[in-house]
């Protein structure tokens, strides 16, 4: 059967997540929706990674197995018109045809999350559910200099959910980058994989640093505690966003 | 009684537009509540421009008399916390007392606007209803030229609702720049007044000279021929953002 890799959008506000459960609509449950409604065919399609209630994608990435050897874009389109008709916030951006050794999920190199904070006095209006709203002011300076103490190979068990299911908590970071452009801070984490929660954990632990609260030692001291309760509190899914996946062989 | 000059921000989806209705709920009516409910004053608050349904603004300019000398911090506080409690998509990002000669309509001496398409094969997901999906390549260079066509004094009669209430199509656009940034195509609009739909009627034939429909001469022609007919199809409003407002003596 025909392996397709896709690349996926999709706004997490009305879903309870990725992954497919009993307790509501889901991402997954979407698309899968979307392959029966056009092929006739009931299929599971593995996501190269889980998200939570609320937290969006740019770049979630996909396989799933058909029976029919689709062009890519007429997939593409025809997949995204069964979308649109069920009115799912779900798009597929694009559509490759791969062997059957591509996992989305076991044969990702690299996993790429943006977190959004936008900082300001007033509530957020236009871009309610889309980011964080927090009021007071940070210093995205302290922020990114506390960031760089989570960057490398760690026990992570500071800053993982205690509902998560990974067996190791030892994680390589590659990178933990806050900028700033108006009030609009943005957080780059990159890493071959995450822990369940981590990137909100990071995004509540280090808005403590922007707001002085914790030193760049303070948050290095939370890292090496291996202490859940030295998190700060996690911060909301709705300023997260997957946003690409690197595999072997792509062109970066 | 003290006048107040403040700038406000709203998502435009699920308002009749911002001008008070009897057919459903306006941005008007969400913030002359809020003032209701916090000062139990019923005033009647004026806007620099009427937005339509669905229709965004990141810097609508209002202006309102109350009878108390509010602190311009708290005031802006006390109504985004009535704002969030009614869950209006509406907030005030800034509060400045004024003088009465100030007329957030009136006294406007420039207008600024924002158009966003997204021009790719998918259908949107994460920013449903806060552009134009065109999924046909549009030429950015191409809208960009015909746009200066329309710069300039000139009757507009061609560009504006067969419903606007303006006495006069003459007006002067300052500005008419079309951009690109990956898939993000931004109209960027100015002048000291606009008529009713013309910034949409704009980006709905600037669409037609993107994709080879119409040239810069044919859009000069149909500016010159005074005939609404000879518009494009009028943009759809979630594209729309009505971004700022100068006034006289205000540093820019």
């Amino acid at each position: 059967m025909p392996r397709f890799r896709m690349i996926v959008e999709y706004d997490g506000t009305s879903y309870v997540g990725w992954q497919k459960q009993e307790n509501g609509h889901s991402v997954q449950a979407a698309l899968q929706n979307a392959i029966l409604s056009l092929t006739g065919e009931t299929v599971s399609i593995r996501g190269a990674g889980r998200t939570d209630s609320g937290v969006h994608a740019f770049g979630q990435v996909i396989h799933a197995d058909l029976s029919r050897d689709w062009h890519p874009f007429k997939l593409r389109n025809a997949l995204n018109a069964h979308l649109m008709m069920a009115k799912e916030r779900v798009s597929v951006i694009d559509v490759l045809q791969v062997d059957e050794s591509f996992d989305a999920r076991f044969s990702a190199v690299k996993r790429h999350y943006l977190y959004r904070i936008i900082n300001r006095p007033s509530p957020l209006a236009v871009e309610a559910g889309h980011a964080w709203w927090v009021p007071k002011p940070l210093d995205h300076e302290a922020m990114h200099a506390a960031a760089q103490m989570l960057v490398g190979h760690h026990d992570f068990t500071t800053f993982r959910s205690v509902h998560c299911q990974a067996k190791s908590p030892m994680r390589t970071l590659d990178r933990l980058d806050v900028a700033r452009s108006g009030d609009l801070i943005e957080i780059r984490a990159s890493a071959q994989s995450f822990l369940h929660n981590q990137i909100r954990s990071f995004a509540g632990t280090l808005k403590l640093a922007g707001e002085a609260k914790m030193t760049p030692d303070d948050v290095r001291a939370a890292l090496e505690a291996r202490d859940r309760k030295e998190c700060g509190p996690v911060a909301p899914p709705e300023g997260l966003y997957f946003m690409k996946v690197d595999y072997p062989g792509d062109s970066q």
